[in-house]
């Protein structure tokens, strides 16, 4: 694997199915007496924050400390980044402070990358969000959600997603969730469809790897999953969005559309949920809908990220280890 | 007792005299060398706070590091929750994470309640103050603060607080801090008189298991602490409200009218204190004013809330374990 | 050493020169496989701070972290400080918490000297820059820096910086840092000289142990270190400054301007740079400035800091110590 985690289409399958199967290990760690394993001791994570996203914060923040990492958080309001401060000036500061990982989330496009690849640091860069671009590790939690429930387990280690057919509906244009999914489902085997709004789905969509379709209730029936996007309120009004009434009827989720889905297929979403905006409260709250478990398979994706990333110095999870810890 | 702390209306005698005794035990952790016990390692606590109380904030995150568990502040400005995400996909979110404990602030009375009782959490619930309706570790720990004072450090162990005269004076309507000492106080068999401006005592208070009172200077004389009420600055203008003037010549409490308490009585306060409006600068610094041990006093009672709750993996404090952490 | 570090002009030779030493050992740590010293394990360190200042709190919480302390972040904006609660009541609150140290950072000159000596606090008391008064530990860095680079790492302890000639550069007036430096430059046997424009010399400045210039191309060739000031943008249009293009022309430090100096000095920063303002990028990241260093440094230093005043329970870096460390 790389040193950074920057980019979703980064990944090879294999990388991809050696990180879902690491996040399985960590899941176990939740289910012991003393939640924490020892092996990022005396590492420290900066979370650099250029964008409000306490969700998104405090799933790393929980990964590295169940990790025993220290977290230091670095949020750039009211620091002198605002003050003008450029982003290498930030990075040289945070690299001499020895920071091992940097999780950045950045209102531009591209900057993990500039980041990473500037050789202004040593430490790990991970993406949590950057622009419309990406957000790998919420696709790499997506894609353990969906081996969860569709292969199971046990029976999902080593597994990929082939032949799995999964349906990403929304507004695709400025989503850097469904970009990632994009990127790392299709890499993992699954099949991907689009469903979007025409004014909503992005230019150049013909070059992905995936198929687009603007009637959702012909695609339900064909799909394992259905990735609901979260609607960004704020775009609400601006002239390429239907209305939140049009937005509701055509690209909604609601209970009789659960019903054309196949039995097994389960519905996801990153949270939060505009219940009655992108789906309804009745499938929110079903047993199929995903979202809760989404939220705690990111912790576990997360904490394997930055072992992966940050190379333990002790093996991941082992029962000695486990041992060890729970004795001391 | 309960898994959760929302009112202190819920604490029978028995179960707040063991929250004050545990507390002693807490409180002798501070002359350790070492200032921290391992019972909470592994667990995590979530500081979510809905409205800004730094002091509180900090009080339950000393507590909690000092039982060695994680701790994650969540301060729902700038979050997805100032977005418009309901109290239950904060929930929900919170809980997939692993929260152990949830200790929330909220400006809207009955929130950890719904939080505690709507099955969206599995871990503990603490109130940290909601609304105008309870803030019940604050009336633990000054509870803890009378025992203290007036039964002793060890005399105190197992004692409540019968007979014990104990008068509130102050803004009651508004005032959580006030309710849940009375629920609180009442319990523990103290006599209880509320002293307020007629327009700030709660509509139905006759119900009340205390006395009312208009005439501080009477009751003093009668008194074995006197707690005094924070005056909300931001309620001064307002037309239910005597004047700073009016209120201070008959409500605060200055060294002539501290000179009619008994000898042995005490001046309580939460903090922080308004100098020259409910309380002189005599009266917050001589010896008889307890505002400074109160603080302290809270981190010792919230360590022993949280371990109560959590039910650490190892005994709370015994010579063995303050041992093994000293060894360490 | 005392049990606070409030200003420069307190330390004397010796006592600089064991933080200087201490710091050195301090930087070991980064380089073993786990960054961390148990020696502050069960101590509270507060970050006290009344002004935003993102670097210089993550430098402390990084330093107190590696020592294994417990740390709380306390932000007055927002808190009941910012509600007109005194520093009086903010610091007993503190104390009774149980903060073993208050890193202060405050708008005031002399907040810090209040707090330590006001009685109302036990814990030790850093200041991390008050006004325009001190700040004591960015000149604590510089001088680690300068003698790594001047003297060297291990040829460095022991020593201070007798003889070297270390020139300031820029607004002196309004700079705690300068007034820092130049109480600790000459404490350690350094000859410093000043080179401000008129205006922003300091009234008095004839009584400062220094030299002071208004032409920087004729002390250059004089100097083994030269350390460029911060310029305050928001100080940019006042009166008393000059333009700009004005300030860059005469005060800047650029290329041909760095030629001058002598081949083994360096230039130093303590950052966030302006670059084009008061350091071109060329001079910026030229090998001979320690901008980046010295917040590598800064973490070190403080380590050093916290370690005396706390008067960690273990030595501060023994081998056993680092032994049973790494096989904890």
């Amino acid at each position: 694997m790389k040193r950074h985690l920057i980019s979703a289409a980064d990944l090879t399958r294999d990388d991809a199915v050696l990180i879902l199967d690491t996040a399985e290990e960590m899941a176990r760690v939740a289910d012991r007496p003393i939640k924490k394993l020892p092996t990022l001791r005396g590492r420290t994570v900066v979370n650099l924050f250029f964008e409000d996203s306490t969700r998104t914060r405090i799933s790393f923040e929980a990964a590295a400390k169940r990790l025993s990492a220290d977290v230091i958080n670095f949020s750039a309001k009211g620091s002198s980044v605002s003050k003008g401060e450029s982003l290498k000036d930030t990075a040289l500061t945070l690299e001499a402070m020895g920071a091992d990982a940097v999780v950045i989330r950045h209102h531009a496009s591209g900057a993990p990358y500039r980041l990473a690849n500037s050789g202004w640091i040593d430490g790990a860069v991970v993406n949590a969000g950057d622009g419309t671009h990406e957000h790998p590790t919420q696709a790499l939690l997506d894609a353990f959600t969906v081996r969860r429930r569709l292969v199971g387990r046990d029976a999902g280690i080593g597994q990929d997603l082939s032949g799995r057919r999964i349906t990403i509906v929304g507004d695709v244009l400025h989503s850097r969730v469904a970009r990632s999914n994009v990127h790392l489902l299709t890499t993992l085997g699954a099949e991907v469809t689009l469903v979007a709004p025409p004014t909503l789905v992005p230019v150049g969509v013909e070059s992905w790897p995936c198929e687009v379709s603007y009637d959702l209730d012909a695609v339900l029936p064909k799909s394992d999953a259905v990735m609901m996007l979260r609607v960004q309120r704020e775009r609400m009004n601006a002239a390429f969005f239907p209305t939140e009434r049009e937005y509701a009827r055509r690209y909604g989720l609601d209970g009789d559309r659960m019903a054309k889905m196949p039995e097994h297929a389960v519905v996801m979403h990153p949270g939060p949920m505009n219940r009655g905006m992108e789906i309804t409260a009745e499938v929110a709250d079903s047993d199929r809908c995903t979202a809760v478990e989404q939220v705690a398979n990111g912790v576990s994706t997360r904490m394997a990220v930055l072992y992966l990333l940050l190379g333990g110095s002790e093996p991941a999870v082992t029962t000695t280890n486990a041992r060890t810890e729970e004795n001391k």
